[in-house]
């Protein structure tokens, strides 16, 4: 640790007492694996008994998959100067393929361990970075196809599983098969099934050996629908302090992943403090920083700077690399019509250096090196989607396509270095053209996972696009995207707060999880059946609790019925106690169960004889409390 | 007007001078139809130059949409203890098929109006009620049916068309040809479309005789979609300047119905005051007051109390009623087994009366003497599903879609009288089922238009109901439902405020109209178009006036760029002036633009001789501001 204790060091004190806040009405719970040191954490909701009214039985914990790591841990002693427990270092080290380096073998990492002035942002706790021994590859999908399950793997099954066995106990799988467009979802998720999916390109783990803090994760379109948070500062906004603390609440909202999409000062400190204190994994855009390097001249890029930028990186513990390598010379005049022309700012870049240079661009020609790369530290590719549409209008388009067409081609090469590669897709497109950029992205990149922004199926409404993409999320992680990529209400209007981040989580998470439902993922409805079972039974304190934000649903509660007697009322201040229906179907239900009344002819028959004792019966229901 | 200033009188007053706030950067416009007195209000969005950077040239301004009525129209002076203008007054008047009566005909009616408590309360400048004449029916689909254009569906025609000539020339109405599922819309809505729509039965236009204020509108696959709000206050909550509040905002923000679904005392004054304020078509669920006259006690509801309250709302104004009379008998007990029984208010109240008299329900059994009541006011019919799930669990189940044959059979009923029938449907459903409920709609019902609330596509976000429910409602409105009944932020937790409505309505004017553009509708994608080249180009007012809420995006983006050189400034907080990829963009379109590169072969030929010069020309792109 720094002896100088600097302003950042005491924020980073600060913000630790500020984060371990527990989630209300969860325990963190862990599921054993197969060896001491495999532990899967989960959060497990606590649920009361249903009152006597409705019929009086215990109901069961509900383990929920849980992405804010230690944090929500009161066993865990969070210190933001210190960084996150190595919990995959063990893992790594038997595997025996790799080498502990003195320190960082890039030259811009070695300038900045150099450089004095740095001290006071510096993270102090820093490891020594971790590399492939020569001629080895140390990624997930060698192993795989090698026919090993690494502890990873069978970490990610028990996880995927959520504990569907005691839901099988607690009879509480039942739900609606689903339509998922040709997924192949297991009813149960082993770790050999993790294996045989990354074995085979379907799913990714990213998981650099040098970030031995993150929990194992799989994107795949045959796990759970995963949410990708964007943070990072700009040159306008924001300082180190508040992005790692933006990742610390991401995280508690449901992140899957983090992308530190930084371009301001200090990327290489900021980017230490986030991965060191992430439980999830960190993806990033080299060429942002790349740029950085050369002063923000675009043609000025070399392969040089931008080799050198993903070994820094790698050894940093970045996770994914989001890589432009599909913008080629002869798509760039595809965007001239466009009504927004080129909008992801890599493309642009790209596209610009390869116009200028009149050729393909270093990324496109040295992508083989680049995965040399990638497989000594176990680096996943997020081919990026550089052509983009950035307005309905240019929506599926010629320069859209032709990249992703390159995006496959290149999906291959990785493939054949073992490399993990997820495909990064739109962006603004409209609700009935979705489905095709799904089909197409299977096609051409042979079930790669799909990891896409949005898509925003309007343009029309700023200050609301967490909505507008939400919806095509939703829709594109039903026709079989793995991963979703956030959007928060800022988009196109400023760079995201905090409150920001966390309705476009909450919006994502919905749309992740109304994917799952319609693909009919198995056990994806407990959740909703716990959550609407306590609606019914007015167990106010768990409909919350299992709610994606217990703490907002507990505060509009509040606003409307503030006092605690109205937590346990049997009724809710829509309707009031007169017109409850949920009373009134209990009624219904009871008086169905008494008189044994399972269909239309048992009614029939019994009905009428009760018909008065139920009149007399029935007015209960509208005694006030 | 009461000559006692009342506490509210005195609260309208100063509501008056709130809500007529213009909505920037917008004029209103009245664009004429074949008659003087027929001016079809729009909003008209006036834009600026493009910068020369982008080319230099005017952009046309874009007409659009508007339900805010007269508030927004600096020409009207707004006095809410007055009420509105009554727009069709003179219509409805020379039609000669109607009589203006002394009084409410309803015994409630004449009851409050002779009780002298009710003074203060009561809106002051009341019309007379008028009726059809003995034997004759007053509803436009009567008049569809007879062959008569009403000025009410030319109205709509020039409405709907929000000036598609003025798109087409100048050009903005390129767009992705759409899905629609079957419907049938045609690239220019003519008065005759209107009727033909109305006659079959396909549209309806909620319009009664008695609300003279409203600015016609049409609900009908074929037309926009719709949305509506749902205002009112409870026993617990809410006053009635509150009410009238939240109904302007509402229609600012969007909405092209309300519905009045108040349940605390004073219902028939609170009615009072919104119809009289509201230039948008006002619903009820009339069974609501009904109980309220009866204690409450459900079994306690006749025939008699629900007829009389039919008419004294429908002597009020109100232009669609709720009414729940597919609720039959034998279907009570298929929602015995649910995971939340009957959801509904008015299902539960109604199988709770089935149940206990053991017979059907006054609605089904005089639906034909309700149609008859309808028909001389010109009040719609909105056919209540009230066994629709409350919850995923119980999505199309037995329950909900024998209800949904029974408002088949009750829409062909309704249409021998040539009443306007629109059928309603869920409720909760994940996206997979969604358009089975639709598809069952059209076929059970003749396509009658389907009004949808959501639905809901996960049970798990109490707080965020508006985004799980704006995804279910942007594919049914894709599949072919007319009008989407919002869901604000406090769905299942408490009443929604101004600000909830506000989110609420921002979601379903997402949905709707990604779902027209899903569908194809022509010109929809205008208004996208428009506000993308202004992104493009930078024209920040542009696109926070081109927006759904200009007022939100200039705020979002204050927060990071707060001063006023930033709103005319190339480049935005989320990258700042280096990362650009818009100005990228226009650099490679100019490029392109100034070698004839139209496609790829020229790109080549042309490309490589300029390479030295774009090097040079290109840093600019990088110079500060």
């Amino acid at each position: 640790m720094n002896a100088v204790t600097s302003d950042l060091a005491r924020q980073a004190d600060q913000l630790s007492s500020d984060v371990v806040r527990p989630i209300p009405g969860s325990r963190k719970i862990h599921v054993a694996g197969s060896r001491p040191d495999l532990r899967v954490a989960m959060r497990e909701v606590v649920l009361e008994r249903t009152p006597t009214l409705f019929g009086g039985e215990d109901n069961p914990p509900l383990a929920v998959y849980d992405t804010s790591g230690p944090y929500t841990d009161p066993d865990v002693a969070i210190d933001l100067n210190r960084g996150l427990a190595p919990l995959r270092a063990q893992w790594i080290a038997e595997r025996g393929d790799t080498v502990e380096l003195d320190g960082p073998t890039s030259d811009y990492g070695r300038q900045r361990e150099a450089d004095p002035k740095l001290d006071a942002i510096r993270f102090a706790n820093r490891p020594r970075p971790r590399r492939a021994l020569p001629g080895t590859n140390v990624t997930q999908m060698h192993y795989a196809r090698r026919g090993i399950v690494t502890p990873e793997m069978e970490y990610i099954a028990i996880r995927e599983n959520q504990r569907l066995d005691a839901l099988t106990d607690a009879g509480l799988l039942a739900q609606h098969p689903g339509q998922s467009f040709g997924a192949a979802i297991p009813m149960r998720i082993t770790p050999e099934f993790v294996r045989e999916e990354v074995a085979r390109g379907r799913a990714i783990i990213p998981c650099n050996i040098n970030h031995p803090e993150s929990e194992p994760m799989i994107i795949g379109r045959n796990f759970l629908t995963k949410v990708n948070a964007n943070i990072g500062n700009s040159a306008v906004s924001s300082g180190i302090a508040e992005e790692v603390e933006k990742l610390v609440w991401a995280i508690r909202w449901g992140a899957d992943n983090v992308m530190d999409l930084s371009t301001g000062k200090h990327i290489h400190e900021t980017r230490e403090w986030i991965i060191r204190n992430s439980p999830v994994p960190v993806g990033t855009v080299p060429i942002y920083q790349a740029l950085e390097k050369v002063g923000g001249v675009a043609e000025a890029l070399t392969w040089e700077v931008f080799r050198d930028t993903l070994i820094e990186q790698a050894e940093q513990g970045v996770d994914y690399f989001t890589i432009h390598a599909g913008v080629l010379l002869r798509y760039v005049p595809l965007t001239a019509k466009r009504v927004t022309g080129i909008v992801s700012r890599g493309g642009s870049i790209m596209a610009k250096w390869c116009l200028a240079h009149h050729r393909e661009s270093f990324l496109y020609e040295h992508f083989e090196e680049i995965c040399e790369i990638m497989k000594a530290y176990d680096v996943a590719f997020s081919l990026g989607d550089g052509l983009r549409p950035g307005s309905i209008a240019d929506a599926n388009d010629a320069a859209q396509f032709a990249e992703l067409e390159t995006l496959g081609e290149l999906t291959r090469i990785a493939w054949k270095h073992d490399v993990q590669t997820m495909v990064e897709g739109p962006g603004h497109v409209p609700m009935h053209l979705i489905k095709q950029n799904m089909d197409k992205q299977l096609a051409e990149c042979g079930e790669a996972p799909f990891y896409t922004l949005g898509p925003l199926t309007t343009d029309i409404a700023p200050g609301y696009d967490h909505i507008t993409s939400a919806i095509g999320a939703a829709l594109i992680g039903w026709y079989g995207t793995a991963m979703l990529c956030y959007v928060t209400p800022k988009e196109h209007l400023g760079l995201p707060n905090k409150d920001d981040v966390r309705e476009g989580l909450m919006a994502y998470r919905i749309a992740a999880h109304a994917a799952d439902l319609a693909k009919g993922h198995p056990g994806a409805q407990a959740r909703d059946n716990a959550l609407s079972k306590a609606r019914f039974e007015f167990r106010w304190q768990d409909q919350f609790n299992l709610g994606l934000d217990p703490e907002r649903a507990m505060e509009y509660h509040d606003e409307t019925m503030p006092k605690e007697a109205h937590k346990s009322a049997h009724f809710c201040s829509m309707c009031g106690p007169k017109f409850c229906s949920m009373r009134i179907s209990q009624d219904v239900r009871d008086y169905a169960a008494e008189n044994g009344l399972t269909d239309a002819t048992a009614l029939e028959a019994g009905m009428k004889a009760k018909a008065e004792e139920f009149r007399a019966t029935g007015a209960d229901v509208y005694n006030p409390l």
